[in-house]
């Protein structure tokens, strides 16, 4: 099968920022040696960027292939891609509001896939999380299974599962992020991380009490700022990088 | 509406601290891409110093803008302003004793806001929460909002529910610290961070056994140690902020 | 007694990753200044390579020393050998097809070892631990020791205890990890002190509720693609060791 | 009153471990701009060395100060001293065996000394807490106070709790650890810190199972090893502190 054909080469500033992105998740503890962020090509929405299957700490703009909706790769050119890509290509094809995806380990979101006790919004800048959080387990569809999104099938099943949230946890494995933008998506992704230590931290304190986390219109309207004004810590994390890339 | 009149310049000393302070909070995990330190105009009890809306790793001398006790900033030539410095101005308004107000969403004290359990001073450098720690929760007035103290009215309302104290926590979003000088608001939230970890362990420890927490007596008797030989952990912050800065 | 005759030199790039393998496992947080990684000679199965007696954070090649598996040095030249270096002979005698030993004493993972909970996987990167972690209790067979396996019979209840397993937890101790390379046996290290970390959140959020941890099937066919796709960890890893010390 | 006299002058190797000392004890998160660590005068046990009042991790070998047993300064020449050096001072006045004494807030520890909840040795590392921890309360011979051991009669009542062993933990303050050695009390302070980690872990995983501790006799045998292979740890620390310093 010949690779589809590129939807037209995409701009520096671009690249820098989704190498850039790889970069900020691992530097917020969101990612490790493993653990991928992408955005929709931002002229061509069936096609989508992401690295080749690298560490995210050690992505550069070079590394960033192209991909269809169906996660064949456009420019390989021999580079390896990640085995769980189709994570990212099939939620853009459910959503055509989702712009960038994140996907994570991260050792505190973890849990609440684990034991039934649902993720809730403890602070505003984590208010997306009060529409709801919900579980794909692989088991349901796949059976037994390397718990890895590996076709599209799938992630398909993933996608269905996350349904209109902008979040889905995997059941022993991580989660995903999206968002409209991709600084939306990073935002979300490690706000999704601190809102799981304050919760974990919470329930311990509380003991069974009610917590007084966000309701869904405090989460709306919350949300709604955190898309404006959380460009700052972009634009904390963003200069993080350069300093250190020159990019 | 014209901006109000600067009641003067201040010293590049002052300047410098209170930039650097911002840069300790970061540095000490008790700000992240958010929050905000202001002090107190030197000269000028209506008048209060702040960072343009900027993450507080990034804030240099040049950023401090100047503003009056509504809010309104005296210089800012087109500099953005933080949405929630109506914190610093009521505070300024209703405590004539304050000089200096920390705003911070510390992951370790959200909790304390959300379940109704009291944090107490678990220890000598955290005395002067022993006096009794406020929790404002905005929908109590407000309503559903974006959870922001973004306007005179809200400051007011949080003012009002510190009180006497120079704590405040902020019901899902985080808190705020005061105190008579700079170096003193800043120690103080440094420590109520560190304060919040250790009565999480305490109290998983203890499993409802009674604490012997700091009483009010002791509390106050420490926190006027703390106000002097405090200074140390300021000078050692400083001295880490000048080395990376220069200023 | 004569040392042993060494099997012949090992190639500056095997040595290198070893050494290597001592300063990731302490970059990681898996060891401080105790602990030790060890692997068997690439062309004579009846030896086996380790650092001598220093702290994993500065080890170089030139420090690795030639074991034959009664853990007798043969090239040590004046050099201490670890006191425990006795784990490692005596797993390599007990199971031909470990070829990589990692023995630790991270904080997250002794808990394990002190009260009868099991260890289970959580997430898919801890996936050979769905197969069981046994618990070498050195009290049993040895009644009051300074607790360290320092000799062979010691050695020898310990690869008793492990078994067919790649993993034993050392009561009031540690821990070992162990695989058919390097390469894994560090991966496996690192990520059971992380799905440790992920279990106590766990258990404490579910607060005794089942958990959805990886079953024997799921850990098999997840630990084989960890194997595999897991080398991106090692990459990053590497890497970073060889941007500070350039070998 | 005047100064007593000086012991005579100590070498600058020992001044350099000293001052390394405070410098490990804050990058290993024992202390932070509090704390202090002493040594007796290596050939004049009626008197020790401390730094002045400054955070650990600013101390220079020049910053140390000689005091009697009395905590009076031989060598001040205007510099400040800490205000609990009587901890030091009444230590080794009751403790003729003790060479050296760390005194820290660390948050991990602090809980053990709140709720009656004994500290146990959960690992090798920590055996020297098999033989028990005793808690100081200030208040019980003093009451309301500032918390602080100021004077020599709160460092005598300070060193009678502690009696014969080497740990005492502080109510709502801190601790002490001792030993026959600046690297062994060093050691100590540090796996206190790790020790009460692990127990705040072990203890919320077993949910009031019986801990499986060292007890005393493990304890005193792998306090021993510690003394003599724990050297390694010293090792690693020390040289970390000599590449950022050249001292």
């Amino acid at each position: 099968m010949s690779a589809p054909k590129s939807a037209g080469a995409v701009g520096a500033d671009v690249l820098g920022d989704l190498a850039a992105a790889s970069r900020i998740l691992a530097a917020q503890g969101v990612v490790d040696g493993f653990g991928h962020v992408s955005m929709r090509h931002p002229s061509a929405p069936d096609r989508y960027l992401m690295a080749r299957s690298i560490a995210p700490a050690l992505v550069t703009p070079g590394e960033i292939i192209e991909y269809d909706l169906d996660s064949n790769p456009c420019n390989a050119n021999g580079r390896g891609s990640f085995l769980e890509r189709f994570i990212h290509g099939e939620i853009y094809k459910a959503r055509r509001d989702v712009m960038s995806v994140v996907h994570s380990h991260s050792p505190s979101v973890v849990p609440f896939g684990l034991v039934g006790v649902p993720m809730r919004a403890m602070f505003h800048n984590a208010a997306f999380i009060a529409a709801g959080v919900p579980v794909f387990d692989i088991r349901d569809r796949f059976g037994a299974t390397d718990m890895l999104v590996s076709d599209g099938a799938k992630g398909v099943a993933l996608a269905e599962s996350m349904g209109s949230r902008d979040i889905v946890l995997m059941r022993a494995h991580g989660s995903v992020a999206c968002g409209p933008t991709l600084q939306t998506a990073v935002f979300r992704a490690v706000y999704t991380e601190v809102n799981a230590r304050i919760q974990h931290w919470t329930m311990a304190l509380g003991g069974g009490a009610p917590m007084a986390a966000l309701d869904e219109k405090e989460g709306r309207l919350a949300d709604a700022v955190n898309q404006g004004a959380g460009r700052r810590a972009w634009d904390l994390w963003r200069a993080q990088v350069r300093n250190q890339v020159n990019w």
